[in-house]
């Protein structure tokens, strides 16, 4: 099991906007092979930041699976025009 | 329920040592008055580069009740001298 993590900053005011597409978004993850689960989180400091975890079987189906496939093009025009700057992805593995 | 984020980067061939102290440390928070739950997440994409996630019943919890705590005193010694350089500790509210 894998964790894909971002932190996504989004533009100016648009905040509202992007939380509606990704209740769409979070549809299509949450279908994909290898899909775990995921969480979309609020940064309370910082205006228009949060941060996307996404638990995979392996990186593969994130990687290989997810970012190949047709679903993914659905995913990128819901969201990533709200980012700015475009996030970097990272993956994790659980220590403890 | 909040989310304490930071993302550690460890001292050039620490990260073994930080693993093992980390292994202490954790029940320091885990006794904390308002704690729920943790993860330590290891980054596969980057050497020496950890994502620490900590939940919190308020953000309180963590500011106050566990960073002005004899038993943070604690936690620092065993950790804060692998991190280079000091992480930025943020508070996140999940929305999904």
């Amino acid at each position: 099991m894998i964790t894909e993590i971002a932190l996504l900053k989004i533009r100016d005011q648009q905040s509202e906007a992007f939380e509606t597409a990704f209740s769409e978004a979070q549809k299509i993850i949450a279908n994909m092979k290898g899909y775990k689960y995921h969480e979309l989180q609020k940064c309370i400091e910082e205006e228009d930041k949060y941060l996307l975890l996404v638990q995979w079987q392996t990186l593969e189906h994130h990687t290989e699976g997810f970012r190949k496939s047709n679903e993914y093009q659905e995913w990128k025009k819901l969201l990533h025009h709200f980012y700015d700057p475009f996030p970097t992805v990272e993956h994790y593995k659980k220590v403890f």
